[in-house]
């Protein structure tokens, strides 16, 4: 059993690392660092003084320094870059994943990227800088070039041979790609697969041929969803003419669901997305993040004070109807958003689709119609029995409670799909943005009926 | 090259099925479905008439027949069971993996598990029933006891005899377990290891014994996490005496994760979450899901109009103020909106916890008087030249501004914290939530700044 085996208390390790430090035990420092995961040590550095990072670098072996270097924050790997020597430096570098070393350039400052790519050899740097080349949302920019490629006539025997002799620098060996000498792709091998055929057994006769593969310019959202659905460690990603260019591991399709999910919450509560973590983003790039839908939120609600100007004279006959706004108002943004933030999330993980927008809004009207009626007849009892309203203002309260969670179901179910249709972002097509046209919408029923019923 | 590499027309696909089978050219239907994906498969079904499902899963060769029977939605599976022989139904219930059974057991109706539970043999059936005593949200529901077992006196020879034995049935041989005769764990052994190994080396000198297991009864999202962080296949999950009972692997953590998105995100649109996808969901079901908070707000806006209606006789003396109710009601709801789900999202991604409250508080307050600052001189100048206020008036209506924003941020950065220490879920603290909320205060700080510059 093994420290950090489950739950590590990162915390109190944290202090007895710097105690040990302050003794100068790096001993035991050391046999405490190589029993745990690169997962924990980075979560730990975080928990020491940032001029004790680079010394408790040093005491790690190398495989697992280089593991925690990808683990670390951007400014802490800048940090501990510039201190490197460039052995030390080409040292974690021969050790990194391809993809891990092209996600650490892109993070990385001008001057410290260039100390990178002078310490890799011309072969590295040239895939580095090709990855580099794809449109950051793109599976070519989070694909990795290192993949266990076979040929159509190898043995199993063969296969093994040749999995054993290069799958150590490989990020994952469990799927294996049978490729000709363009590097056209034939199919695909599971090591399982391996191991169970005879060892006399034809690649081309055991592989898959029937895989799932992505192009270069997939969006990186559809590549993820692909792992999702078919259950995959990993996928081919090929150019156009179907050459193998690389593969995209499950771990990395894992963060991208993560983020879009961030991102998606995020543009939902009116927040410009970024991917960096709460604590990492400064006080003023969070002010910009939130500022301009506040702005342009503050904006639209002015026309729902000029459409209340504009019924001065009535509400001042009717005091009694300003009462009841807000909860109109609440009301009505709440249902809209219910019906927007359900139709994004399923957008996203593809179950809704343009062609379904008549069975949705089929769907949303039913609702609306039974939520609007439940909450209409609710209110009236309350604003008869509690309020001591008289029977015609409750009317008047009530039926545009009714058609408010109506009219806001409807919006916030259709401006997400035609959203995606024209090619905007149906996240941003969320509550605060239905919001601001149902508080509008709801104001005009409202003074409509009002001057209906009551003659005003 | 095959039918479904990458994107297939599904609904193309369908109407040529549906053709054949008019056609009775069953030959050719099979040769279309045995080159697909099960996923696909699945979807497939999807579009075709109910009552040509079984026909059409005949077809199907019995691996691919369980397969795609997986994928399948519950009401189709329990309707392909109704109709299945008891011949049929072992057969593929035997190729299915145990944690795909124990899920389909949990979907179906009575009758239709009881037929299933008698069509397996006594060993299948007395684990369904172990896997079904965990509670839903634990580590143990989703886990299948299908792994690889090694021994630590092992060579890496008989550990591959071993694997190519028995590995056929696994659900995944690319971790192995190390145990001895009582089920504890001692370690773990990748096939990468493995193979890269000698063959006459021993288990116990090559096993990594600095693994990350979970227990049990730990919660499913907790287990997704440690996936993403520590990027694994497959995470062994152990009883109280660190005995080995079964295994995550990866896909089933990857469903967790998508599901708990979707389940935040839905929390936060004050929805009661459920598992079924937008278009299984009746209407009465979404109904049902969204009518309790929707009450429930409508409820608490309700003090808000008190609050207006007791300032009545002010609102009358200076009817201007009216009109600038929503556009205050909205900035704060929004502003809260946004650091609620911030906080939110951070608190299930495990980047912020309780201890971190003042740091969160801190950091919120900055961006709070930031932001409050830029709206309020903007509006000013807006109230100043296009609205024509008296400065007065102009005053009362930003100070408020700024001191909602303010207020709307604190409250919606504390409360998913407190939420989650005393044990709530923190994304029901989301926008409607901390809305109402913010909207009954943001009235009280403007009459009360109304009254005392404008003396009413």
């Amino acid at each position: 059993m093994t420290l950090n085996n489950s739950d590590v208390d990162i915390d109190g390790l944290a202090g007895e690392i710097e105690e040990l430090l302050e003794k100068k035990d790096y001993a035991r420092i050391k046999d405490i660092l190589v029993e745990m995961n690169a997962a924990d040590i980075g979560s730990l550095f975080e928990e020491i003084a940032e001029n004790k990072i680079p010394l408790l670098f040093r005491l790690l072996p190398k495989v697992l320094a280089a593991e925690v270097f990808v683990e670390m924050e951007a400014d802490a790997q800048a940090m501990l870059i510039q201190g490197f020597s460039d052995n030390e430096l080409k040292e974690v570098l021969d050790e990194l994943y391809l993809d891990d070393a092209v996600d650490i350039v892109e993070e990385m400052p001008a001057n410290v990227v260039k100390r990178i790519l002078l310490n890799t050899d011309t072969d590295t740097r040239n895939m580095i800088n090709e990855i580099l080349k794809y449109p950051d949302d793109s599976a070519g920019s989070i694909m990795t070039i290192e993949y266990v490629s076979l040929r159509l006539n190898m043995t199993v025997e063969e296969a093994i041979k040749r999995i054993r002799r290069t799958g150590v620098d490989k990020e994952t060996i469990y799927t294996c790609y049978v490729t000709d000498d363009n590097r056209f792709l034939h199919g695909a091998v599971s090591i399982k697969t391996l191991l169970l055929a005879e060892e006399d057994d034809c690649i081309k006769d055991i592989m898959n041929t029937n895989y799932v593969s992505v192009h270069t310019h997939e969006d990186k959202e559809d590549v993820a969803n692909k792992f999702n659905k078919y259950d995959l460690l990993a996928i081919p990603v090929v150019d156009d003419e179907n050459r193998l260019v690389g593969i995209v591991t499950f771990d990395d399709a894992i963060d991208v669901m993560q983020d879009e999910a961030t991102e998606d919450i995020k543009k939902m509560a009116a927040i410009i997305p970024s991917d960096k973590s709460y604590f990492r983003t400064t006080v003023f790039e969070t002010w910009k993040a939130r500022i301009p839908w506040l702005l342009l939120l503050m904006v639209s609600a002015t026309f729902t004070g000029m459409i209340i100007t504009s019924f001065e004279t009535a509400l001042a006959k009717f005091t009694v109807l300003t009462a009841y706004i807000p909860m109109l108002m609440d009301t009505g943004g709440n249902s809209g958003g219910q019906a927007s933030v359900t139709v994004i999330r399923a957008l996203s993980l593809d179950e809704v689709e343009f062609k379904d927008i008549f069975k949705v809004i089929w769907k949303e009207s039913r609702v609306a119609l039974l939520c609007g009626i439940t909450l209409g007849i609710c209110n009236f009892v309350k604003l008869l029995v509690f309020d001591r309203l008289t029977v015609h203002v409750s009317i008047v309260v009530c039926t545009t409670l009714i058609l408010t969670v109506f009219i806001a179901k409807i919006i916030g179910c259709t401006l997400p799909i035609l959203a995606k249709k024209v090619g905007f972002d149906p996240a941003v097509m969320a509550s605060p943005f239905i919001t601001t046209i149902v508080d509008a919408v709801s104001l005009l029923v409202y003074f409509r009926i009002a001057s209906m019923v009551l003659g005003i």
